[in-house]
């Protein structure tokens, strides 16, 4: 059973108004949810169509017709949690810190927190316009990994502007990536979906860089964002 | 203005049944649209809310309404053509062949498609379970990049089978990807997003690769299949 002001507060978090009013926001899946609650993040309600679930929560338990009101899944997957949001820690660590420069799908930005959390990049600056990571479609696209990423959402430009390593940035003319030494303490930018990153942004690169085409006709519009951060990262760890 | 008879076959398209009873498929989009008008694919019929959207096409005038009534698209965009399904022709090419054992995400196909033309890999062979390369939605991820890429749908077991090159396979565990040399002439197999490569195709790999983790902890579920695509293929045409 399932209060009408319970279905009120969960249904209000897909918007970003809400999550930063209420400080609250949604994960879903058994697997996902364990993931928040092995790290230890605070559980504000939990609802499930399983008594047994969790082996350390009950969960309120509700009708499957109930979690289809309540989930934002096309398939709604048996547990709904509402976690408080947790202000991830940014400590000041060695290696690849990534930036990101207004990227606005929430699949693209949920694959890359997960992409960060394989290859052991821990740290995430996104420009203000980034979507929220909190967005339940970032959450269930980044698969747990939000526990092992810290993000800050913080001004691009002052950011960079700070910063005392090399600015790499991936744009469609740079340097051939699988030829340009890559630092190890290196700060990496990838840009929006449309436009790539901003001329602001660009300015405080100091290194431009690409991932060269193959395929015999020129024709290839551009990587997707979050498949070109597969590549890039894959080729900043391998070395 | 768009007719009964026309809202009905164009909706039908959205399943393989009626595709493959009519031979035809749904392009969406100018610039798709556009790749397939380029590579000469056969057109059976055009839509647009605008008129001299197609320089050398005149599209039958509807109206937004009319438009976002056929569209598989969320955002209706400006055009919606059908064509006539074309069979990919297969030659014997030189280079890396790519095989996809049961991939059932479209837009994990698509993504791969368009890799694939990015990387130069112009031939995919696909288990006859893999996904549809003529439904909408991957259409619409691969951005016109089915113009150039040879899709074979086939037994993937017979294939193999009788292919004297070398047999990859992406694994959870496999040697490491950054380590292992790898063929100019081979075969790449990556599987199916829930369970891999199936038993009997595994049985028929040569050598089963992976991409290591770098993270810390040894959480991350695994890649995605199209972002572990994307970093095989780099590592493929890299070196």
């Amino acid at each position: 059973m399932i209060s009408k002001s319970q279905i009120k507060l969960i249904t209000s978090l897909q918007q970003k108004k809400y999550r930063t009013k209420t400080g609250l926001f949604v994960a879903e899946g058994k697997k996902i949810i364990s993931e928040f609650l092995d790290e230890k993040w605070e559980l504000h309600s939990l609802f499930s169509t399983k008594e047994d679930l969790f082996y350390n929560q009950s969960p309120q338990l509700i009708t499957e017709e109930e979690l289809s009101r309540i989930s934002f899944l096309k398939t709604p997957n048996t547990a709904l949690a509402v976690f408080k949001i947790h202000e991830h820690k940014f400590h000041k660590k060695k290696g690849l810190t990534m930036a990101l420069d207004a990227v606005r799908d929430p699949g693209n930005l949920g694959t890359i927190i997960r992409l960060c959390d394989w290859f052991g990049v821990t740290q995430l600056v996104c420009s203000t316009d980034t979507t929220d990571c909190f967005n339940p479609k970032v959450v269930q696209a980044s698969m747990g990994s939000l526990t092992r990423v810290a993000l800050q959402y913080t001004d691009l430009k002052t950011f960079l502007s700070g910063s005392v390593l090399p600015i790499l940035g991936a744009f469609m003319e740079g340097k051939n990536v699988y030829k340009t030494p890559l630092p190890k303490e290196v700060v990496l930018v990838m840009g929006n979906e449309a436009n790539g990153i901003s001329p602001e942004i660009e300015e405080l690169v100091t290194t431009k860089i690409s991932i060269p085409r193959f395929g015999n006709l020129q024709k290839t519009e551009s990587l997707n964002v979050a498949t070109a951060t597969a590549i890039l990262l894959s080729e900043f760890v391998r070395r």
